[in-house]
């Protein structure tokens, strides 16, 4: 049966891939290259330094395929859900035409393959489909949320305390109940300029573990219009932004005691 | 000035380690070693794996260190206060006492230092209590979050959904609002039995990333009971037991169409 390696490599420094993926990457006989707009030639050739780099022996075959751009205007999930059913469709279609029936392929995936990526839930489509057979696992790779945190020096979370992990148009719609620290990713519409900034602080980083990172922290009220600006420039000199944040609010004194 | 490198070591699988994280060990001259009780002899056993299979070359010197008690009684978040200031103390005496101005020093952390570990809390105490100067940087490492869901083959979120990182005695006071999906970790009171457990869903894991390693998924309502069985069978068997888990439950249709 074929067998499928989706592979966590990090979120942008070649040296956040594992041991434990340099020896998945080391099995495959086929590496599925998926292809984007020009924004992402950068993530196209660190992909690249990463197998040139770490696949020191046998080379596997590179299979390219082009990423269908998900439709904006409709309802939300119903067309992710669209969209992941067609590369589903072009992953059967690849692994019926490309692949042996005892061959393994690796899926690489940035960050890791449990946070908002949608390799895990497209395999599904492919497998309730059952064109093809497969088997496949998991490798887990370091996210942009922790090369956020090391990069800042901070925990994700308070002594004890809970932590939401939320995307910028979630933000937009207020701040979650019951919770005071907030990591954002998906934010494209800079939703942490809506937030009441009454003493919250903010630590936020882009294009975090390349050569180009960028970061500021500090309150939200003081930094955010700067933030916004490095931002703009950032993405105008690139040509794309990935970027993430950390919110935090004073705890309440009452919830402290409890 | 001294260096410190806090390094993330992953969750239990010595191949989680990061290449990062293998080129910051090479570069210590000392790694401080904190010895705890029997029961996380096997810890000790696989961080002195780690360090044997990746520090190839130059051997460091390794500095034990009796980590003390939390005491458990009185105000919890006090009593942590307390128990950092007591091993900042530890961390100040070792750092003036057993390792030399210029020499680098790496402090070992399980999982992520991000995520529910104190040892970036700790580094702010010995800071602000300005006996020894020292800089220091963090490398991230794979979670026992994030090798739960690679074990079980899961993402930890649903498409665009929030969700929560948590603490078992935070998940006994009630469902967190506003989330329907809840990733708990720390929780020796098996807070889990407590959700009201219509249509919820958990995957559990414990040991995770190590030889010993067990889980289940499946309908709480279901395998709630028997995963306290197997919990405790094993807690028995090896002394000790570490376990992560998620619940999710079915997402609200009027929240569906948002």
């Amino acid at each position: 049966m074929r067998k499928i390696r989706v592979i966590g490599i990090g979120a942008g420094n070649p040296e956040h891939v594992t041991i434990q993926a340099v020896n998945a990457l080391k099995t495959c006989d086929v590496l599925l290259v998926p292809t984007k707009g020009a924004e992402k030639e950068f993530l196209a050739n660190l992909r690249r330094e990463i197998c040139d780099r770490f696949i020191t022996e046998r080379q596997p075959r590179y299979v390219h395929f082009a990423v269908p751009p998900r439709k904006s205007d409709g309802e939300y999930q119903r067309s992710v859900a669209e969209w992941h059913a067609a590369i589903a469709k072009i992953y059967e279609d690849l692994l019926l035409q490309q692949v042996g029936e005892d061959e393994t392929v690796g899926l690489l995936v940035w960050g890791d393959p449990m946070l908002f990526d949608s390799t895990l839930r497209i395999l599904e489509h492919v497998q309730a489909n059952a064109r093809v057979a497969f088997d496949y696992d998991v490798i887990a790779g370091i996210t942009s949320l922790q090369a956020l945190c090391a990069s800042h020096r901070i925990p994700l979370n308070r002594i004890g305390k809970p932590v939401e992990i939320t995307t910028g148009r979630r933000l937009s719609e207020g701040w979650p109940a019951q919770v005071d620290d907030i990591a954002v990713m998906l934010d494209g519409i800079r939703a942490y300029e809506t937030v009441d900034t009454t003493d919250v602080t903010i630590h936020w980083g882009a294009y975090l573990g390349t050569p180009m990172e960028i970061g500021l922290s500090g309150r939200l009220a003081d930094i955010g219009p700067e933030i916004s600006k490095v931002r703009a420039e950032a993405r105008a000199k690139h040509g794309w932004i990935m970027d993430t944040y950390i919110l935090r609010r004073p705890i309440d004194e009452v919830d402290e005691d409890q």
